[in-house]
């Protein structure tokens, strides 16, 4: 990689750079993320950071991870601010890399207002969220002009673990024609009948990825009533996404990936050709 | 910007790369999409693809513009996908450069399943897509804790370029707590009508963000009721994004670019402590 022909703004001792990592593949990484880890003093990461991405940063950067270990908690969110907080008092540059885009799913504004409160100053580095990255990955375009123009993204995973309270399940599941559950293998069973309650049918094609963008992306193919028992006979692991809708169906013709590895695409993946044809 | 210690993948001779380009600001752009434009032979780009980050490709690349020019009507969808067959077929390295992401709103579902029509392998390279990158740099998360656990993404913009059929808005309306509208401008006023008809608030936040994460992005705080009137005073800009919710509000605390400007930001722009203080 050469110089770049433009400048991009410092990583400067005393801030905050809230960065996504993006769903995992390290090349879809930022050229302002790769410059904040080439300038940080310290790097506060997430689970789901790939370690050839924590590679980029400078030798003598710290490196704090902030999820799970083994099988203890993780973290509580105020003490993750509380630290980047501390850090960025004692004049260091401070780079939070998240799994994502901070902002969706992301706890980014709880750590951002965090730092507002303690008078740090702050950059929010947006990120390839996995919703979209990762559907991508799986040979999924997110939105598709013959099938929606809308989508919804959902988290399968509240506060408290549960499904989030204060869903509006029913009005979703009737308005979008594409529904994107983050972190939603734990409840797909109880996520899935609210949606066949709703309207939803048990044949509407239903798609889980597994580790999005990574080496151990894992896609299964189903249908909405199917689904839950698929997912735990394949013994999928998290995290994983959940995409509920006809742009499942596009698979078929858009996974680049399986066609690396060989796979025959079918060019006309919703049958409008036969359906035209047929007429 | 030193070598990477992990290999990316390389755009063959013959190839079609569909990469995402990112919301405007060129530090957005991904390492896979960069490194495309250290290889590609020719680089077919749309309207909203910064000349900074054109700049990033070979000297010897060939650039092909595939957006509106002055009055012409931009090249049809067919002309563009023929175009990249073309190139392919001719032995080039094709880099096809979209503002946001190629799946979301960006037709790169339709130029693919054209790719696999006529045979020319491809990789989808995602973005970083407007409505999640665009409302970061106006401090505007998506999603946080406090206030959605779902976020719904609609184009404002169909086919015709009326507002698209079959958006079901009644349902959207009343099951997605922030709604993020695309490309909204135009038909803002009949929008935020059918809004208001399904239920929404006249009162409710509002934020339209235009030329996003450019510098010449401005951001517009109005309510519903008031969004059409007050775009068209202020003479906006399209390419804009319309975000309507609770999210809307934690811009007060959230507007880092603001903040760098001068702006003082509020650590509690919910007014959450303050109610709890209350009671």
């Amino acid at each position: 990689m050469k110089e770049l022909p433009f400048r991009l703004p410092d990583l400067e001792p005393g801030w905050v750079w809230l960065v996504g990592a993006g769903p995992g593949d390290p090349g879809l990484l930022s050229l302002l993320a790769l410059h904040a880890l080439q300038q940080a003093d310290v790097v506060v990461y997430d689970a789901l950071v790939d370690p050839r991405i924590l590679s980029l940063a400078r030798a003598e950067a710290q490196h704090e991870y902030a999820g799970k270990r083994g099988g203890k908690p993780s973290p509580s969110q105020p003490d993750i601010s509380a630290r980047l907080v501390r850090h960025a008092k004692a004049g260091l540059r401070v780079l939070r890399l998240k799994g994502g885009d901070p902002f969706v799913f992301g706890r980014g504004g709880e750590e951002a207002l965090a730092l507002v409160a303690a008078g740090i100053p702050f950059r929010i580095v947006p990120g390839i969220t996995s919703g979209i990255g990762g559907l991508a990955y799986a040979g999924i375009p997110t939105t598709h002009r013959d099938t929606n123009h809308a989508v919804t993204f959902i988290t399968g995973h509240g506060v408290t673990g549960d499904v989030p309270d204060g869903l509006d399940w029913e009005h979703l599941a009737k308005g979008s024609p594409v529904l994107v559950i983050y972190m939603a293998i734990k409840h797909l069973s109880g996520i899935s009948s609210r949606l066949l309650a709703a309207g939803r049918s048990a044949d509407e094609p239903l798609a889980v990825i597994s580790r999005a963008s990574t080496e151990e992306q894992r896609v299964i193919e189903t249908t909405l009533g199917r689904a839950a028992a698929d997912v735990a006979a394949a013994g999928l692991e998290p995290p994983a996404l959940v995409v509920l809708g006809p742009v499942v169906r596009l698979r078929a013709g858009l996974d680049w990936l399986g066609a690396l590895a060989g796979r025959a695409l079918n060019p006309d993946p919703l049958g409008t050709k036969i359906q035209r044809d047929a007429v």
